[in-house]
């Protein structure tokens, strides 16, 4: 799997309810592409062992890196540990470093409940960064991740240069048409740049426009003869800006 | 399969690319939860028929009902009608109502890309409603909406009522502590109350709280003797305030 691609997992019982909008999915999006990461999947479920355990089996064989996003707290609804020691095969132990350090965090007064901030599946790699008061764990392509927006982008901005790419070269074309007109432009374009990602997004009540069409690819000079061919064809009268 | 279940597939690369944020899942969240249907499961996929096929194969056959979002309009990457009469073992048929309908609309003069918004799964129902100027599609328990967020909410405001179920009710508890020195208190509860739908949420710097806690059920009366059960425990002083 030497193709950059990712998914990511939330995992929370708050968000499918409804309670929580989850931020952290769109949040690595944007910074996933930003660093030339395909993301493939972005997957909301329940705060349930086996669920867990059974995604994050399916994915991190198919998907370069994995990221879970939430239920790694000390109460009874955290067990993304579990989950992921579960699908890798592995057991939950409890890690040395991380125990030491929650003692010398709370001053030696630590319950059962703290303790269960220090456990992992075994083998995981604790990833330091002066940025971080407490590591990042790594169970073989997982990357283990708070929910709370603020840890979560914390802990990904920690861990960013690791996911560099070649970048995604983008081109944008802002219409003033129905987007059935623009189909047999779009497919004159993709006919003759079969590798091109063309997307097309109607816009709804928009005073400026109507479609965005995206055009991109890893190869740039590839992206700017298919964005020429495109304008090539559609009435410039149509097009109110491209970036 | 006769609890009130439900999954949403969200179709789209431009949320994967991290260009569009998907407004219609913690939409559809709230309005299922209102409703006392379990969302299971939020799944955002690519424009890949295959992919979407797995998808809705998986998710029909599991839960009660499916909700997609995206990939319905005319142009070359949406293909989510045929991933959906794929995973259904079905062909890709023009409807003769929608095709009309297509036809008055544009006073004769459609051409094929007007026309591939009239092609259904084959056996796909057409729900109309006065609100709408055109149907909703079901194909067997998979409901087909538009990812533009004003028609995907008004074509779900319109199936709204198929989906009223035994409600959710609801307490929380809002805490002035450290999430760990709260876990004996949950765990108690939650041996009185095996039944109990408990959630934990701690929030990060803010003022008033530090940890936001959920008990939820469809009986009413267990969710108030269970919240009973969890304040007798906590010391008054953690408290903040209760809803």
């Amino acid at each position: 799997m030497n193709q950059a691609t990712a998914a990511i997992i939330v995992i929370g019982n708050e968000i499918l309810s409804g309670k929580v909008v989850d931020m952290n999915s769109s949040y690595l999006a944007k910074e996933l592409r930003t660093l030339g990461v395909a993301l493939e999947r972005i997957l909301v479920i329940p705060d349930d062992v086996d669920v867990i355990a059974a995604a994050v089996s399916d994915y991190s064989s198919r998907f370069r890196w994995v990221f879970t996003s939430g239920g790694v707290g000390p109460t009874h609804d955290d067990v993304t540990i579990a989950g992921v020691a579960l699908a890798l095969g592995v057991r939950v132990v409890r890690h040395p470093l991380l125990e030491e350090q929650i003692q010398k965090f709370s001053g030696g007064k630590v319950d059962e409940a703290g303790l269960k901030l220090a456990e992992v599946p075994e083998g995981a790699e604790l990833i330091y960064d002066e940025g971080l008061s407490f590591p990042v764990l790594l169970a073989r392509n997982v990357y283990i991740l708070p929910g709370i927006p603020e840890l979560f982008r914390a802990k990904f901005q920690a861990l960013r240069a690791r996911f560099a790419s070649s970048p995604f070269h983008l081109r944008v074309v802002y219409l003033r048409a129905a987007e059935t007109a623009l189909v047999p432009f779009l497919n004159a374009t993709l006919r003759a740049f079969p590798a091109l990602l063309l997307g097309s997004y109607p816009k709804w009540n928009d005073p400026e426009y109507h479609v965005k069409v995206t055009l991109e690819s890893k190869d740039a000079a590839y992206v700017e003869r298919a964005f020429a061919h495109l304008l090539a064809q559609i009435p410039p009268e149509l097009v109110v800006r491209t970036e």
